[in-house]
């Protein structure tokens, strides 16, 4: 249940968007513009980053809802999103992919966790700087949203078929529609 | 010096705003409606809680600029911003401030840190759901954009007097003008 009054029963963190919608449209049209908007990352790969960010802050608001849209977004479909959950290391993805996952969970644990060669390695792996920004962008992004729905109490969704739905209306009309 | 080539020599986090002004516009935006829309919070009382958790972060980008703007929106000045920093529980504040100076601190940690029993005090102190919500979400935006900046690697602004103009322009102008 959450700690404060949402006067509303929408499922996982819409509850709070409702609440206060001054705050989340800004929130939304980052997300919006971080995982959906145009880049050379493709839109799943994003996904991946956040639901991967998520799942290391154990965020149950967050990760299945990512997961669930990655999963859908990539042709590796729920078992590539598994692996890289599991150990990117071992995952079936691109070098340049796992050298910004790792950077996403050093800015996860915290900016300065981040250092020169972190970088280096990512640009040696093929990424450019503008997919270094924005993955990092989306790990202290995602460092904000799972705070915010875990410290104020939103409910996980847990149904499968609530988490495919989202997955799919996300995919089609993305966080501002 | 930046991770990244960003193109501009930008002081401080506008250097990654100006890089990237797609992503810069909604952060701003939403640190706008946080710290200086409508609310039952003093504009200076929410800079304190984006200057403390910044300070908690260790961010040398953000805590400075934070603090400066406080220290010129609060009564107290810059002795009752230092206070809070070294220990809000014997700073000269009220005891809702403190209340949501404490959840403050347990959303920087992370979102699961924060317990019904740190909002309950919050209540008990005066806090009102609103104040607990805008409390809770500015500690978790600073847990983004402290990350932001200390991942790549932002250049701090040091120089008193870049900080006190700072602090005049945004009380003046805002985040968004």
């Amino acid at each position: 249940m959450a700690h404060i009054d949402l006067g509303n029963q929408a499922p996982g963190i819409a509850a709070l968007f409702a609440y206060r919608p001054e705050t989340a449209a800004p929130i939304n049209q980052l997300v919006e513009t971080l995982l959906r908007g145009p880049g050379t990352l493709a839109p799943g790969e994003r996904e991946l980053i956040a639901a991967y960010v998520s799942e290391l802050n154990d965020c149950q608001v967050c990760a299945p809802g990512h997961s669930a849209i990655a999963a859908v977004q990539l042709p590796g479909g729920a078992d590539l999103v598994a692996q890289v959950k599991a150990d990117p290391d071992r995952a079936d993805i691109t070098p340049k992919l796992r050298a910004l996952l790792h950077i996403a969970a050093l800015v996860r644990e915290s900016g300065s966790a981040v250092a020169a060669k972190d970088i280096d390695a990512a640009r040696e792996a093929g990424a450019d700087d503008r997919e270094i920004h924005d993955a990092v962008l989306i790990a202290a992004a995602f460092s904000m949203i799972n705070r915010y729905a875990d410290a104020l109490g939103a409910a996980p969704i847990t149904d499968p078929g609530m988490l495919a739905g989202l997955a799919r209306r996300i995919t089609a009309r993305g966080y501002t529609g």
